[in-house]
This record gives structure tokens, C-alpha cells and sequence, in this order.
């Protein structure tokens, strides 16, 4: 079944010489299967087909993709426990992750179908003309969004389906009107053929145009260099590592014709227990987050890598429950040995800054690639002044903040780089009365959360999975739920344009029902 | 009245060396004013107060900051007829734009100000919470646009008024909630100064933070770089050329906080005559486009540079009619002489191209620094082989293009670079019929016109000024129309916040009456 071939369009190739294999990281072996690695050729005939393609699926109607979007998620399912296996050999995450994570990148696909069945996600704008308006007559002028054209998706390690192949970023770009080459990932590259192949069957079945949806095998950086840097790719999507995303951001950047690098990169997510969070409940958060920052491994871009607290004997409590708590449990087993060689070298330089304390460590044998949970302790003015100690490390960790009052807090949230969340644990009032530090929070964050925990990310309208620099490289735009699709798109206004040549988004009837803004007024009427 | 110095915040200082005069083009004379750059330490100041105003005028109600823009508005109109006099000395544009364009000043401070008021701008976005949700409980989840940060405006050359100052950056950026430093434009810096003066007393009338607005003298490009480097500037608008603007685009990637830079650029804003208007009405375009091309001295970004035909007798009448009726008007007073000399070196550089000719030139007297109108014609294989002639001259010139048939019309499109804007000439069966060209030119523009001119940019909800690279930097933003707003802000999701420390526009009980995404259905409803 696993081919190991690169999907152009619907036709297979693997003229390359180049080719690697993935790894099973709970066996700790190879896989079975061996993959080709896209030539330039290869490259530059999916990203042409995709241009064509292009053409005819920007004018594809609304039901259409949705019925597109609904048919590849039925596909996915369609391939059943071998799909499950492929993930599971291939991640080491176990069975409930595998099936879980289906069925969200199966809602992902679902709700931009709604989306485009609803239709008013474009944005239709329209200012009726006033051919007396003095001194100057007023023309009639129409905006909506429109497709961009190809976009490359680089498929993420941490997850096989809902952030790579048909995850998330392909979804909103097809949902979009835009044409997709999968940059897939390394690491689960059979899982990306099987879904790859799913989604294939989909354009065939729901006719749409070949090209649409294309799927290349890279194992180093230059495939997918040559992906952004062809002239007919016009947008990227990514999930990874901040040194990844920055690096194609800035690569996008010098092309002749500069493209949107859209990266959804690294965070520490810092959660702040307010003094109440620790006097009454220090226990629970202590235990609760105990389980927040070993789920999955620590393989989550939301995982909490920070806790702040202000000194005292119940934050000291806190500190010492938090470890006593992580260390009972048992490792998981990490994506790759890879990651896990980067999760003990992050650990190993972190444990050696000056002022770090070890709070917790888990200390008996584990399996090979299964990642041993770790949390630091260090104080506020050296967290303030090293800054090696806000890194990520990518995996069941995090570091412990004694800061000396409220005031050093905030000026460390201030002085945090951006982040995709952040977390209050405290008390209603204490929002209020510490609103420096809320305020300051707010300031560095896409998602700010109070008395949870930042793993879990819903997939709605009003999720924001984004944030300042270096949390992603765009904070204006998320990569999970429906508003995503706003990163594929751009308003094009038409000006005295005659009514039967308008997009049906705009004209006067609305035959699509949808939610418009006409002179200034927000309407689902006709004009 | 003109003091020659930088305003930070409500303080002046002048603590430079480097100065600079202004210039009247029509005297061809240096006016008396006397300007004194902005130091490093100034700059620094500048930014270090906008940063601090942003605590306090990021958290400033959304009436106040319409009362600002308002008082703003009028503080500008009561500068009176000095202000004028000023702008006109400065720019040798006449009384009647002067005037026009103070009006359409004030009129996008009032409708940024008429924005804020109905409020619904913020894009509030709720989805409830679903305790009961089976496998898991949904968070309450809500989303809204916040302000980013300090801003630097560079003002245009071209639009001392309506683009500068306090132009469509500076108030779609105040409207956000975010201060403003100002680069003003050498070349009209005591228009600048005024118009500074009139937006720091709305500062103090309006009672809004010292350091909410600061405005910078410059006359070459270290004063900007300095700004767009500057670690507490959080975005940047420009309007000028590719040059200019592609330079500090790539300048703030290379931050280590990348930031985003909206510049508005270059454009040669195609029209595209269809047989059916050269043959019925070619006579009448001819005469319009005459206007058009010359209108303000051709020094527009919606300038209409580029016109192309199909190859036939009535394309050739109407490249006849162009000439005579473009020979026949007189020329204006350009800006400045290095735009006179910039024009100069375009229209020779254009001109010896192969394959031109001449239709048209102005070829009388004129005064110092008025622009001589000229239209060249190329056949479509010239055009397309060679992209300088693709290149903006910025006044008044056109090229027509006579093109062998409609598929090398439409070649010709899909091979040009970003517009601003393009134009349909034709009739409305022409539209379909020609749908290979239509759907081109929607590709590569921004606004798409139908029997029109392109110049003349209403400000309105449904403007789009902008397009792919390199009309701006960023395709999905506009810079005209209350739309603009959009470039300084970012999304913020509050996840299970309680409901008294929710933002006014979040609430359940919508005291601002504002329409809102609510559980995935548009309303103005309380929850």
C-alpha cells in the first residue's frame, strides 16, 4: 500500500536517487517502508499543476469544495485500523491519541465545509453608488475575498494528521479556493502517502481539478527551500520549530515577489498562579499541571513550559507537590529519536544555567525514546537576566519562577518573548487586582486563559492559535479554527461592475444568504 | 507658526545639526522655513513615549478615541487658509485639491471616528461554553481585535495631507488604539508641522496620553530606518515607491522581532479597451483618458500608465485621440524637482526603448518643474519581452499597447506584475466573452473597474487600495477605507474569563450593541 513515491497530482514519481526511511521509535528501528526524496523536477511539476489548477478551482463553487472537503474526510476515515497502525508505528503516540486526532483533523475538514455551506466567512462589502452625491457622484463599489493560488503546507512532527497532510493548513487552504503541495514531513511519511492517497481519491471522486492536491517526500531542508522559493508557490503554511519558520519567513521574504510565510512556531506558554491559585487549590494545580506538561509526551506546541508564582511558603508547596506529582508518573514515549536527543540536550542545558534548582526528575530506567519529565526552579532575577532559560524545550518540562513580588512578575511578562497562551490561576478579584501583570500577559499572547491549563485548543471560530513573534510569524492570523481560512485570501473590489458579471457573493439578490455589510450595515437582505 | 523642530509628544526639540530647507516648485525657489532632523536620541524618545502611551491609550474607550479623531479633524480645519497657503507653496498643487483633499482628511478622521462608534470593527467572535460536550466539555471561548503597539507613519510625497501627517495611517492607526510617530516628508514639512500641531491639540483638548503622537523631521532615509529598527516600534505605514518601500519591508524582517510594514507602492494601473468601447465609444475614452493620465500631474498611484488593445483600425483612431486631446492640455506644476527630474528620466528611459514610438508629447515652453504629458505605443511582443517597459513613471505618461490578439492580451496580463487597480473598457457581453482577460486582470489588481478611470479612490467599508506585490507589500490589507484599520491589530481569545473582566465588546449582555459571531450565527443579540 505504502508506495513511498511522491503524489503529483494523481500521477506517482519517484525519478530521485535520493531516499530515507521512517523510524519506529518504540521498536527503536526502521520502518519498512522507503521513501523518494522530490527532485526539482518533480517540485516544479506540481507546483505548475497546481498553478493550472488553480484556474478552474478558484471558480469552483462553494458547495462544491465543501462537498470536496466532507469527501476527503470520508476517505481518511475509509482507510481504517491500517491508517491508525501507520500513525502509531510511526509517532509512537498510542491508539486514543491516533483515533482522537483523526477525528478532530476529520471535524477540521467538516466545519470549513460549513463554513463555505454558511458563506459569509468573504466578507461581501458593499457601498451602493449615489450618482447625486455632490460634489463628487459616488461609484458602486463591491469587496470580497478571493483565493491567493498554490500554497505550500510543510506537515508538522507532532501531529501526523492535524497539523500535516490534510491537517489543518490544508484544509482552510482548500476550503479557501487555493490549490495545496504538501511539503510532507519526515518522520511519518507513510502516514502522509496514506492520507496523501485519501485526499487524491477525494479529487477524483468529487471531480475536482487534478493538481489541486499534491504530495512530495523531503527528508532535509531542500525541497522544501525550492517550494517556497518557486515564483508560482503564493503562500505557506507551517508548524515546527522557530528556527524552521523563521528561516522560510525570511527565505519568502527576498523572493522577487515576496510571499506570506504563514509559521505557527514555538511558545513556552507561561501560566501565572496568582497568590489565591496557590493559598487554596495548590495542590490540585499542582496535579493538574503535573498532567498538562507530560501529555503527550510534552509534544505540544501549548505545552506549559513556564509557571510564575510570587515567593512564598504556598508557592514553595506548589513547587514541591508539582514535582513529587510528575515524577510518579510513567514516561511516554517521544515522536522520534530525534526529538528525544533534543529534549535531553534542552534539558541538560537548561539544568546548567546559574541559580537553577531541580525540582523533579524522573530517575528510573525507561525505555529507549521515552522522554523522562523533568522541571526546573530558578528565581526572578536570574530568569530576567538569562534569557537561554526561556527557551522551548520540546518536551515534559518546565521551569519554576520564584519571582520577588508582583512587580518583578510583570516586568518578566513584559519582557517575555510572544507566545501563543497564557494562563491566570487565581481568583476573580485578582484579575482585577493585579491588572499590571493581566494587562501584561494579554500583551504577549493569542490565547490568554484563566484557571485552566493551555494543552487542549478548540477548534471554533473565535480559537486564535497565533501569536507575537516568536510565537508565530503572523500574530493577525490563527492556524486553527474556521478563521484560519483568512490567511489564503485577499479582498478584491469591484468597482460599477455589472450585476450579472458579479461574483454571486455580491450580487444585489445575495442569492447565497449570506451575512453582508451594505452601506455600512451589517445585513443578510437583499439590495 | 513653523518652528522647524520635531514634536515628541507635546515637547519640541531641535538638538540635531542636520537641517533642511522645503521647496516651491512653482517659485523654483527653497521656501524661508528651516527644518532640523530628528537625532538618534530624539527618535529613541519619540518611540520610548509612544510605548509608554500605549499602556494607557490601548485601554482608552472607544467613544474617547472617536472624540479624538473628531476634535483632530477640527483642530486641522481651524488652521484655515494659512494651512492651505502652505500645502499649496509646498506641493504647487492648486487651491481646489488643497482644499478637496483637506476635506477628505477630515472626512476619513470622521469616518474612522463613526467606525469606532458603531463598534462592531472589533470582529467579536463567542462560542459558549458546552459543559456536558461529550468526549470532552467545550471552554467558553471569545475572541477580539486588540491594538499591536507604537506605529511609525512615513508620510507620502504626493498626498501632503491625506497620506501623511495625519493622513489614512495616522488615523486607522489611532482608531486602533495605537500611538503614532510620524516620519514627515521633506518635501512638505511645514504642512507637516501644522498639521503635527493640530493633532497634538487634540491631544490635549481631548485629554489623551502625552507621547500618543510624536512627529519626526527627516530629509534623507536614516531617520526612518532607525524607526522601522526600532525594538518598541510595532508596525510601520508607507506610501511611495517600490524602492522605498520594499527596502524597509525587508528591513523589519530581518528584526529580531520581525514587524509588520504596510507600503502602498508603485502601480501602472492596466486598462484594458475591449473591441466593442474603442469601436462605439473610442473617441470619448480617448478624451477621458486624456484627463486621467494628467490629472494632478499624473502623480496618483492610480494613474492609469499602461492601456491595452487589440491590434485594429479603431484601436488605432483611439491612440490618435489620446494624442491630440493629451497634446492639447496644459501642463502642471510637478511636487518638487526631484519628482520633475525623476518624471524626466522615466519618459527617456521609456522612450528609447525597441519597438516604441511616440504618440504624443507636449512639446511647447513650460515652466520650471511643470510636467510634459507624453504616450508611447509598443506592440504586445515588444511589451512582453521587455519589463522596463512594465516600469512606473510617475506623472503624467501612459504606453498603449497594441496587442495581436485577445490570448496575447491575456498573456500579458497574467505576466504583469501587482496592480493597484485595473480596468475593463467594453460592454457588459464583453465581460463573458473576454472571460480569459477578465479573469487575468482580477489576479493581479487590487480594485477592478468597469467603464471607468481608475483615479479617484473613494474612501468606504468596500474599498480595496492595495494588490499583489509589489502594488503593496501585503495583499490583504487595504490602506484606504475604513478596512485600514485592520493593519494594527491582532486577535485575542479569552478562554474562560470571567465575565466582569471581559472587554466591554465580549460581554454577554453587549452594552455595545455590536454585531457579534455568536456561537457561529451573526447578531447584535445579548447571550
Amino acid at each position: 500500500m505504502i508506495t513511498g513515491k511522491n503524489y503529483i497530482g494523481a500521477a506517482q514519481s519517484a525519478t530521485g536517487s535520493k531516499t530515507y526511511k521512517t523510524f519506529d521509535p518504540k521498536l527503536n528501528l526502521e520502518t519498512e517502508w522507503t521513501f523518494t526524496e522530490a527532485t526539482a523536477e518533480e517540485i516544479d511539476n506540481a507546483v505548475s499543476e497546481a498553478s493550472s489548477a488553480f484556474k478552474l478551482y478558484s471558480a469552483t463553487s462553494a458547495t462544491e469544495k465543501a462537498n470536496f472537503l466532507r469527501v476527503i474526510a470520508q476517505e481518511i476515515e475509509a482507510l481504517g485500523d491500517t491508517l491508525i497502525q501507520t500513525y502509531m508505528k510511526e509517532s509512537g503516540l498510542p491508539e486514543g491519541r491516533a483515533k482522537g486526532e483523526r477525528g478532530r483533523t476529520m471535524g477540521q475538514l467538516n466545519a470549513f465545509a460549513a463554513l463555505l455551506e454558511e458563506g459569509s466567512w468573504v466578507d461581501a462589502t458593499i457601498d451602493t453608488a449615489q450618482p447625486n452625491r455632490e460634489p463628487m457622484p459616488k461609484v458602486d463599489l463591491r469587496k470580497m475575498l478571493v483565493p491567493i493560488g498554490p500554497i505550500v503546507v510543510f506537515g508538522s512532527s507532532n501531529f501526523p494528521f492535524a497539523f500535516s497532510t490534510a491537517g489543518g493548513d490544508t484544509a482552510s487552504a482548500l476550503a479557501a479556493g487555493c490549490p495545496v503541495i504538501v511539503k510532507s514531513h519526515p518522520m511519518h511519511a507513510a502516514t502522509g502517502e496514506m492520507v496523501a492517497s485519501a485526499v487524491l481519491r477525494a479529487v477524483e471522486k468529487s471531480g475536482m481539478p487534478n493538481g489541486v492536491f499534491s504530495n512530495l517526500n523531503s527528508s532535509g531542508i531542500e525541497v522544501g527551500q525550492q517550494l517556497v522559493m518557486h515564483p508560482k508557490v503564493k503562500g505557506v503554511g507551517f508548524t515546527g520549530s522557530i528556527k524552521g519558520g523563521t528561516a522560510l519567513y525570511r527565505l519568502a521574504n527576498q523572493r522577487d515577489e515576496p510571499i506570506p510565510v504563514f509559521a505557527e512556531m514555538g511558545s513556552i506558554n507561561p501560566v501565572i498562579a496568582l497568590p489565591s491559585a496557590l493559598t487554596e487549590k495548590g495542590d490540585d494545580w499542582a496535579k493538574n499541571y503535573a498532567g498538562s506538561i507530560t501529555l503527550g509526551a510534552g509534544q505540544f506546541c501549548t505545552n506549559p513550559g513556564l509557571i510564575l508564582g510570587i515567593k512564598s511558603s504556598s508557592l514553595d508547596n506548589f513547587i514541591k507537590v508539582l514535582g513529587t506529582s510528575i515524577e510518579e508518573l510513567e514516561p511516554f514515549c517521544m515522536l522520534h529519536p530525534n526529538i528525544y536527543n533534543g529534549f535531553e540536550n534542552g534539558k541538560k542545558e537548561l539544568s546548567s544555567q546559574g541559580g537553577v534548582d531541580v525540582v523533579a526528575e524522573y530517575s528510573a530506567e525507561a525505555a529507549p525514546n521515552y522522554a523522562k519529565q523533568k522541571v526546573l526552579t530558578v528565581n526572578g532575577a536570574n530568569f530576567l537576566k538569562n534569557t537561554k532559560l526561556h527557551q522551548e524545550v520540546f518536551g515534559p518540562f518546565s521551569v519554576v519562577v520564584r519571582c520577588e513580588d508582583a512587580t518583578q512578575l510583570a516586568e518578566i511578562i513584559e519582557k517575555l518573548e510572544g507566545q501563543l497562551t497564557g494562563t491566570i490561576l487565581g481568583s476573580k478579584e485578582e484579575i482585577s487586582s493585579h491588572s499590571a501583570i493581566v494587562t501584561a500577559l494579554q500583551g504577549r499572547v493569542g490565547r490568554i486563559i484563566f484557571n485552566g491549563v493551555p494543552t487542549g485548543v478548540e477548534v471554533c471560530p473565535s480559537m486564535h492559535h497565533g501569536g507575537p513573534f516568536p510565537a508565530s510569524t503572523d500574530s493577525r492570523f490563527t492556524s486553527v479554527g474556521t478563521s484560519a481560512i483568512k490567511r489564503w485570501v485577499r479582498p478584491v473590489a469591484f468597482q460599477n461592475w455589472p450585476q450579472e458579471a458579479l461574483p454571486a457573493a455580491l450580487k444585489n439578490d445575495n442569492p447565497l444568504g449570506i451575512n453582508r455589510l451594505v452601506d455600512s450595515k451589517f445585513t443578510y437582505d437583499k439590495i
